[in-house]
């Protein structure tokens, strides 16, 4: 049994604030008599269901491209937040202790049902202190329903820095609204792309039962 | 054990003819003031390791969204082609008739070692006559290890057309350097994209052992 826990790339889906548009554009046209379909295709590295590397916050450090397969492939736990929670806290990741990768799904699940309404500011985040506690449980990836673990507004970035420090993959954008809590083997694959930055890297993740 | 099969993509690299040319850009920067590091990306959907879904060459057929991942997931065999060989024919295919997914690893694999070079014109292909064993084989898979299934300078696009009628998937630009031949799981997971063509998308494509 695979869930595809992706949510799709396409031209006026919600992106991050800031962030680059999505722009898909038909470079080659079988009904323009070229001999075959291709697209070109645009948009950020931190589109739809993505990645973060360290070097999306931390000056000089690890690169997308540069992130071990290893931390993104394995056991998964899916944990179900209650949608009345904002924020994910310390108290939240009680009996998680052993968990090597961890994927929460919230009230956030809820925004993929009506994209068109755009990006959404009030999505549930996690708080710098979870993180802190996500980082000492040594945790290998932690993931989220929406487009970002940190709260929107933030003006340190501590829960990005927390985990991104400690090189635990950040993994966003998830859909997890057909998947129910419980525990699964996730392969996260993120395109390969290397450039000078190698802030983070779009992604298709499944899990399987 | 994991291989990563995946041809990274990156400005300057080897691109089909005709295609789009890879770009990347530092969208925001943090050494100009931005709070984070975020590159916006460009290419086509057939750069370096990807799919290509039946509406590629076949108007109105399956777009790549459309494509189920159980066909890009499970057993797959690696098969070593001589390198004197030019063209995957028919007596190459002996002993394949219950394999669900094949790998070729050719020649072709050393042009990975010379980038810098450019997009060979050289590389070996799949020849009609093999396509359409391969179909009849109901293979779900095939991949190759350079830009494309086809004879360079095909006017009737035979082998694609051949496949794609049986909707195989055909798994293009793979880097088998360091694979020996053999039995594996292959796991390929290509970008979720949703478009008017949905020609094809790039992947992230691992083995397991």
């Amino acid at each position: 049994m695979i869930y595809d826990i992706t949510f799709p790339i396409y031209e006026g889906m919600p992106i991050y604030e800031g962030d680059p548009s999505v722009r898909m554009e038909a470079y080659t046209l079988i009904a323009k008599g070229d001999t075959a379909n291709v697209t070109k295709l645009c948009f950020g590295a931190h589109t739809a269901t993505h990645i973060d590397a360290p070097n999306h916050f931390i000056e000089g450090a690890r690169k997308v491209h540069e992130i071990d397969l290893e931390k993104m492939i394995g056991k998964c736990k899916v944990v179900d937040i209650e949608e009345t929670v904002d924020a994910i806290e310390p108290k939240h990741l009680k009996g998680l202790e052993e968990v090597e990768r961890i994927l929460f799904k919230t009230k956030n699940s809820n925004f993929w049902n009506e994209p068109e309404k755009g990006f959404r500011k009030d999505f549930t985040y996690i708080t710098p202190e979870a993180a802190k506690i996500l980082a000492e449980y040594q945790i290998k990836l932690v993931g989220i329903d929406y487009l970002s673990v940190e709260k929107f507004g933030s003006e340190d970035f501590k829960t990005h820095i927390t985990l991104l420090k400690r090189e635990i993959v950040i993994l966003e954008g998830l859909d997890l609204r057909n998947v129910p809590a419980g525990d699964y083997e996730l392969i996260c694959l993120p395109l390969k792309i290397i450039n000078e930055l190698g802030d983070g890297a779009p992604a298709r993740a499944i899990l399987r039962a």
